[in-house]
Parts: C-alpha cells; structure tokens; sequence
C-alpha cells in the first residue's frame, strides 16, 4: 500500500498516518519530496480496506500495490494450465470446441443435436438441466431428467458433457453426470457457493458477470481454487454495455489480458456475446484469432421452436460452417480446432 | 408483441410472420399504413423470447408491451404495501431508520451500538453474521454466534433485528434471530435463493444489483412474491458506474421511480450508496427528500479498528447529526421519522 | 507517481526503471521492503502518461499521485468560489433557480414563461437558440432571434439569461445577449471550444458528460480556468447508466463530491437528470438537499405542443410547487432560495 | 410509432391519445385485443419525440418504429460503400492499414516512421498535428507543420494522409494536406462541426464516442451524409467499460452489426481500443477475422520516448509482425490486406 501525503500536511499528521499504519501492522518506508511525501506500507495481508487510511487527516491519496489474488495468478503460476478432461484437453494448442442446446428438451432433441455436433467436429455437448431464468414464469429446465439424457446423448456420440449448476444443493446430483460443471455469469460472485465449487470432483468452467471486472472475475476464480479445486477455466460471455442493438457487448480483449495475468484456460461464448445468430460466426472467429482456448455454442436442430434461446441458436449448418471457418482461422494463428 | 415489418417487405413475407405468430398461439392484429405495416400480437405469456420473432424475413424490429413482471406491479395493486415489522410499520408515512455496524464483531460492540443507535431514535438493528466478501481470505463474520448476539442487543434495547442470509441452507437458522431477512445486491438473481425466500416467515429486503435495471430488480422481487412471501421491501444501495472517486453511485431516481411502478417500499442505503463516511448524510438527506421509506445505514463505536466497511461506518456522533438532519428534511416533506 | 516492483525483479531490473525515471526528470525515493520494493518519482509534470513507465521490464504497477487538475482544486482554493451576475450571487448561501423552456419558440412563449417563472422566484430564464440535437432533421433553434427575444424576456420582468453556444463562432454574438453562457454535456470535452471560453466575457457553466468522470469534468474546467475565465460553476445532468426506463440517471452525489474536491459551484438539473416531468419534483427536492447552489429546469407554457424536451418540461403550476417545495428543503438544511 | 393502452384505461382516454396523435399529424391504426388496445401512428418525421405521447392519459408504452437515420442505412443503401482515395479503396476486398505515430514531432520522426510503415505495407500515413488532450497543461501537437512534414513524408514514400481535424476552423487548412479527415471520439456529436463536414472535400473516418450506441454512431454519420459529403467511414476504437485494467473496452461487435446495420466501411482501431501495446497485435487479429475493413494502428520508431501515446505505440518489427498474422487471418476469411 502505498499512502500519498497531502501538500500541506503538517509534520503531525504525518506522524499520525505512519502511527496507524504501524497500529495494523505494516512496516512503513517513508520518502520525503520538496512538495510532497509518500509512505509505502508493506507487510500485511492483501484484503486490507485501504480506505481506512483514506479517511485520515493529511492523507491525499491510498493505492494498493498488490493484486488481491494470488493462486489464479501468473506470477503464482507462470506455465499455463491444461485441463484434462478424459482426455481432451484444455488450455493447451488446440482449441476445443463445445456445442449444443441452451436447454436439453427431450431425447431426440438432444440425440440429434449431439450427432450433429459430434460429426462436425465438437469435443463437448453443452446443454442445460436447470436453467437460471429472469422471469419466474418462464420455462426452467427438465431437471435430472435433462441430466440422464445429456449424458446417453454424449456417451453415445464420444462427446464430454458440459452443464450448469444453480446452486451448491444440485453439486451431488450434477457430479454424476457431468464432466465439467458451468457457473452462469449471475453467480459469479455467489461465494459459498464457490467454496462448495472448491470441493466438487470435476472441473469448473466460471462465466464472467455481466458487469465484472477481471480482477473479481480472478478473484472469483480465486475462491475456487483455494479452496482446493484447480481446475478451473474462465468464459467470457459478453459483458453489459450501452449497447441495445445486441444481447451483451462480447469482450474479445478478455481473451489476450486474461492470458497475461493468469494461467487459467479462457473459453469464449459468441452464442450469449452477441446474443442473435447471424453474428455469432464473426465473433467466434474473432475469439479465436485473439487466442481463445475454446468456443462454447449454442446449437438446435430446430432453432425456432426451441424453448429458450433459440434467437441466438444456430442452425446445423451454420455450426458446420462455423467450424470449417474457426479451423481456418486457428490454422492461420499456428493452432488447431481438438 | 408489436412486429414492425419492414419497408420493403413482401406480402409473402407478411404472411409468413403471421403465420409463425399464429403458430406461437399469438392473436394477431393488423395495421397497413402507405409505407409500413405493423402487426400486434396479442395474447401470450409475458417471457415470450421476441428474438425468435426478429430473425423472420421481413421483421424490421419487435417490441415487447407488456413489463414482464406483475404481483410487484402498481397496476395489479394500487395501493402501496405497508410492511408490520412487530409493530414497525415500514411503507407508511413515517420513515423508518435502520442502523448498526456492518459485521457484528462482539458481545461489546454490538450492544455499544444498539445502545446508541436505540437512543437516537433507529428501529431496527443492522448488522452481518454471514459476510459476502470479494476475497476469499477477507474476514466473513462471526456466523450463528453473531446473530445470537445481534439479537440480545436489539431486545435489550427495544429493536428489531434485520441481517443477511447469503443462501438457502442459513434460512432455517436466521430466521430464529431476525425480523427482517437482507439479501446482498450479488444475490439479485439467485433465483433458486429468491424462490426459497418466497416461502420464509420474515419479510425480505432485496437490494438491487450493482448493475441491474429496475425491470430486473422487479423481477427479482417477482420471484419472491409468486413463491408466497408478499412482504417484500426493496433497497436502493448503489449502482456501479464509471465514476472511481466513490465507491458506487447511489441512483436516488430509483426512489420516485420504484414508487411509480410498483407498491413495494423502498429503503435507502447512503452507507454503501456512497462508501465513504463523510459524504453519508447528505446522500441520506437527498433520499429522505426524493421520498424514501427508509434509510439503512452503517455505525460503529469505531470505526477505524471495524472489521469491515469501517471507512463507510458513522461514528455514533454523526449518526446523531444524520438523524437530527433527515427528522427536519421528513418534516420538509410531510412525512416524519418513526 | 509511484511505482511498484515486481515481487521477482532483479536489481538490474530496479536500477534500469530508476534510470528510465531520471532520464524523464524525476527524483527518485527508494523504499525496499522484505517482499517488494517501491520508488517515489517526484517532479514531474501531471499528464506525465504513466504507461510510459508501465511497460519496463520489472514493473508491476504505476500509480500517478497527483490530481491532474490544479486551478479548480480545493488545494488551490479553499474557499468556496462566489459568481455574482449582476447581482445574483451562485455559490453563496442562496439557491438561485433558472427556468424556462427548452427552446426559445416565439416571442409569447418566452414572455409568457419569463413572466411566470419570474413571479415564482426563479432569477435566471433559461432557454436555447441554438440547440444540439442527435437527429439532422430536427428543430435546430431560432438562432439570433431567439437570443433578441430571449433578453427582451429576461429584462421586461427582471430575470438574468442563461443560454447555450454550441462553439466558438458563436460566442461573441451570444455574450451580447447573455449572461452566462451554457455549455452542453456533449461539448465537455471540445477543447478548442473550451480555451476559447477562457477568453470570454461571461460565466460559463458547463455541463458534465454523459459518461464524464468527476476527474475529467474538472479538467475541462481546468481547460477554461487556465485560458483566464475564473467563473465557471458546473452542472450535473444526469448520467448514461444501463437504466431505459428514464433518459438519464442524476448522479446525486456529484453534488457533495464535487464540493469537496472544488471551489467551484454546482447547480443542479432535474429536468435533463431524469427526462420526465412527473419525477423533476422530488430529484429536485433531492438536489437541494444534497447541497445544490442552484437548480436549473425547464418550464413550459404549453408542454404538450412544445418544440422540443415538452415531456420534461414541467407546467408553470408545477414550477410554482417546486419553489414551494425546495424552499422548505433549504430552510431544513439552513440556506434559503434566492 | 406505436402506443400501447394501459389495461385499464378508458374508452376515453383512448380517444384523447388518438385524437393528439392526430393532432401531430399521424395516421393511427387502432388493435383492440381482449386485454389491451395498441395503436399504430405512422407518417411523421423520425425524431418525433416519443415522450411526448408517454405522458397522456392511459398511455402505457411509445415505441419509435423507425431508425432514425435513412442515408446511413442499409435500407436506403443495399451495396456497401466503397471510398476510392486516390486509388486506394476502402470498403472493398481488400483490407486497408493506416500506421504511423500519435503525434508528428518532427521530420526525422515521421519520415523514419513513413518509410518504415510503407515498407511494411501500409497504405495511409497516419498522424496527428492537432491533438485533443485531457490536459490543458500537455502537448497540443506541431500544427500546420506537423500538417506539412506529414504531407511531405506521406508522399516521399507513396503513403495517403489521414489526420485529425478539431473543429470547423482548421479545416481550409488540413484539407490542403491531408486525404481523409479524422474525426475524434470526443467530437462525435459535436453537431455544428458535422455538418461542416459535409461540406468537405475530403472523406470522413468518424471515430466512435467512449460511449455512443450504434444508433448515435449512425446519426452523426447521418449529419455528414445529409450536408452533402457521401464518403464517411467509421472508425470503432473502443468504448468506456468498469474495466480499468485497459484504457478502452474495443468492441469487436460493433464491426459484424454495424456491417449489418449500414453501408458504410468500418475501420477498426486497435491501438486506441486496447491502450498497451503487448495486446495490439490479438486485437488487430481479432478484427480482421470480424471482417472489418481496414486497422488504423500507432507505430513510433522510439515509443519510450514518444511525446504522446507512446504506451499503445508499436515498435517498427512488431508492426510488421502485425502485418504478417493479418495477412493470414484475411486469407482465412477469404479476403487480403490491400
């Protein structure tokens, strides 16, 4: 932490700032300049709420000097993580590609949705069981039931199964069906419910909130991995902006930052970035040329009848086309689509 | 639903968007002006996703006309809800002040606090035994320990209690202490948590999410209300934005404009709303003055050794001067402070 | 500026950023803790862009320590600045109300306006000839008409003008016209503009942008305060937030903020801060009693036929409830309206 | 525009809203359904101001059914705009690049820079020798001779110029050096200065605001095309998110919709979108494979000692690096750098 003293603090305040900072426990270093003096205060524990020295008399200005986390960071960890997912791996060269519908319907909906992606080239079958919707009156998922037939979808295509879970109560449940469990962007920041995460046997893919910086996004990457699950991967989903004429504001910038400051794996999400099915083919070739780890992308066999986000679903075709273009474009970064 | 169709569409076209409508179980209307032509359609449930009907050929745009939500709506109920806390009636005339520290620390501080804050004229005691922090390794409160001490201090002084439940498995146990359940601006959109607090014996209080609109904060007390609780408040504690001087920005609008759309009372937190202690009473003054139920705001017997939000707390002196300025703006205004 | 060492930085490392620093100018304090090592550069000038540092080998973080801005700075000036127009003084103890229509429309109008808002107490008329419209094809404004019938107005019933110039070109015809001279939240960051109302003869309040930090409105003031303007009062407006249920979300808490951070006065204006008539009252009454030295709203004879803003336009008995109200707010927190 | 009827409003109230909507000119096509009435009022001009019609009696909801711009949009224009530059064409195939430094400092900068930038295959000269600074106290760029010397470097190595106008007044004289006119974020809804504009002899590359919509974007385009000058490009440079870890948030998004949304070629700004240069080359990446159709990037033969913007400014061999990966990513998409 480092506190700037006030152009015309006396030499009392002075004395009074450092008192404190030694009160809390902090080694303090003092730097005295014609116009102005600056105390660095070093040593203690990095949730300290700098805004207690703020308040002070003759303090101008606190900042703190370390980043909050620590185990999802790359000076933690500088190799980069890989996940290995019964064999397909994440965060390494190739790119790994996840497909399906917003919500499983029913057994030939998701059978043909998984042959479907599988054929064309997906390693995993996304799908949701228990949905987080806005409205109460809305449909919320088939349950368990959506569960068992995600997983006899996957297991009899070759794919990995990826699934959202709502809260710590349905982790038991999820575990056996599932080999990635998916956080929605409205609980990101759901902390017991991270902790619970931090204990659950299979990897855990985070999405970004709508509104969350990527320093609580790591932070909440953070709650997982200390508490003992290191497995994690991030997905940027879109983030909310201004913007009307789109769902959400996809955060392509996402993918390179997060790269730099942590080791985790970064999947991107163009189906909820963009939110309408036209652009979803540009955005997830743009996730890719920024260096994205994988693509997560909803996929119907029947968009205009499905029961939830069939808007921004795409069409069979379309995901064929999708493939054949992002396998291009990592060709041309010097990667490959798993 | 209103469908716009666009300028250069064909009768074919027309025809097939009023099909897809028929087909959703939609009465459709018909208007054909010289340039445009619209289509109402009339007659299905509110979560209708208007996406799927924006991608038909011929669509220029489509609005939905309905607010999604309705128990929480002023024209379901027209008259405003008044929540009896014991005898505490929150919603009516008479503003009511809740007041205490951020995380109950001990037996001492606690009852200090009551003490004063019961003197002073609150009637209610706030306070956390379960505490959301961004960090991991922050403190996260005293948990049963603190609510039991939370308790003894507001009956000792005359005061009703109203602390955080941060999800479903602390229900049954909170709801032994407190007479009001607060849930945090992350939890807006819990929607498992919100469908359980529908069923709690205890009035909620929802506070809205950092970046939420008020369509989605009623929503979210929606939720509560079609679960079976009708005794909801709502608070108002801030919204991020792209101001960094403060720590949010209280949206003192969402007073007079929650009144306007919906019969539920609504709390105002200058505490959180601002963030730090000295900008607290005028932001306090401003929300009596635009109309507020109540305030909710935080105090320690002091606060530069407090566990959590010490920079935001009051020393018990201001909150004489808080209480003492906002007893003058009610007056101002017609109203009073219970 | 501060400038944070990686935690694995060699001293190689170290000594090249203090080279890097003297070569830019600074003085260079050192402070090396157990974990991390810290230097104080001290010296230079504020827009110093601190990236410039951020990107050497060993570096962590760069903190700047000063305000950028000096003349508008309470540290400059601590007493409260005081603009008298001819006698109505902005930034004393009174509340001076401005009111009139959006646009100047003809001469009844504005007489008609002048002559109401006059009798309610307002001191200024406000109202636009040259008006900022998002849309090519709308009313532009009178222009130099306006202006003539504008003061003709103001002096028939004893009001000061306030009105705004949309650029430089038009200064020396609008200074002969007005009083003080309005600049719109979009122009806050037109810096040509603003160096050339450092040369003119009238006050200038200047409106925060849309998407303005505190930080960056009292830089634009710096851009006038240091071409030689010493009279600027600034006007919070409301701010771009993700809410569409209104036009613009008032940052209540710039009122407070600002006064803390500047000498400078802030008028206050409900009209274009929420965008709806029925809400102007209470946002006012909320202004005041934050501690507003001013409000500014738009009054219309006849809003449902005005040329332009009618829908936030309040009517003249309205205007007449407001001044009833915000006086009683000022007197609850010792001030009076002018 | 379509007015949606209140559930409980009157036949009355009907009547009054349709006999106003009559009154401003509209045709008004009423839909009675079970529930609720809608209106459809069409044929007046499109920036009728919908509020207008929101405040009566039994009025629920007013939509605007129309885009307010016309000769920006794809409706009025179906093929896409290409801007030949004196044989350069932009909006075609080909993939235009516009390097060089923020700001011309002096001729051995620029013409090191020029060469460099030609080699490598850009095609425009960028620069500025005007340059709008948060700060009154920072460097304001060379003027007319930055004007000059960028002239004469552009055309020693067969570049095109792009620079920066501020405002009205200097634009006899940039026209005499320049191609093709900048327009800054900060000036985008500078209306007066829009319309001069299109009296330009040069084409426009309109930079979008930190935090216009779309919508806004278009409209300020629309000023420019409707006074006269058809030859608008726009330029996404990144808009203002809660991220403070980069300077802008680029909206990758913006190229695939607006591309959608209107004929106009879209030119993407990585330098300025990301802010630090380790992440320019990812962005520039990224929107290429969004299909955008030219990058304007910042390339210093000496950014550590830049005067300006140095921290978002390429070295020499990254620029060509950059050249390189978007060579492929064009070719993946079918299309090439020109």
């Amino acid at each position: 932490m480092v506190v700037v003293v006030e152009h015309n603090a006396t030499e009392k305040d002075i004395e009074g700032i450092i008192k404190v900072l030694h009160d809390f426990g902090f080694d303090v270093h003092r730097s005295t300049g014609v116009n102005q003096t600056v105390l660095g205060a070093i040593g203690v524990k990095p949730d300290f709420d700098t805004r207690q020295v703020e308040l002070l008399p003759g303090v101008a200005h606190v900042y703190r000097i370390t980043e909050p986390y620590k185990l999802a960071s790359r000076s933690f960890k500088s190799e980069k993580t890989v996940i290995d997912v019964g064999g397909v791996k994440i965060g390494g060269d190739a790119i790994v590609v996840m497909a399906g519908p917003c919500s499983v319907e029913n057994e030939k909906q998701i059978f043909t949705i998984a042959e479907h992606v599988a054929k064309a080239g997906a390693k995993f079958l996304r799908g949701g069981a228990y949905k987080p919707r806005t409205s109460p009156y809305a449909f919320q998922g088939l349950g368990e039931e959506g569960l068992k037939l995600m997983r006899k979808a996957a297991d009899a295509f070759g794919l990995k199964v990826i699934t959202e879970a709502m809260d710590g109560t349905q982790l038991d449940l999820i575990e056996q069906y599932t080999d990635v469990i998916q956080i929605g962007a409205r609980n990101m920041q759901n902390y017991n419910f991270l902790r619970e995460l931090g204990k659950a046997s299979r990897p855990i893919m985070l999405k970004r909130g709508l509104s969350a910086t990527f320093e609580e996004w790591l932070m909440s990457a953070e709650y997982i991995l200390s508490s003992g699950n290191k497995n994690v991967m991030l997905c940027e989903r879109g983030i909310r902006t201004f913007e009307t004429a789109t769902r959400n504001t996809m955060d392509i910038s996402a993918i390179p930052v997060i790269h730099a400051k942590s080791h985790l794996p970064v999947i991107a999400d163009p189906s909820h970035g963009i939110g309408i099915r036209d652009k979803v083919i540009p955005m997830a070739r743009a996730a890719v040329a920024a260096g994205a780890d994988g693509i997560i992308v909803e996929v119907h066999n029947d968009p205009d009848h499905a029961k939830s986000d069939g808007a921004q679903s795409l069409f069979p075709n379309q995901f064929e086309e999708l493939m054949k273009q992002i396998r291009l474009i990592a060709e041309a970064i010097g990667r490959k689509v798993a």
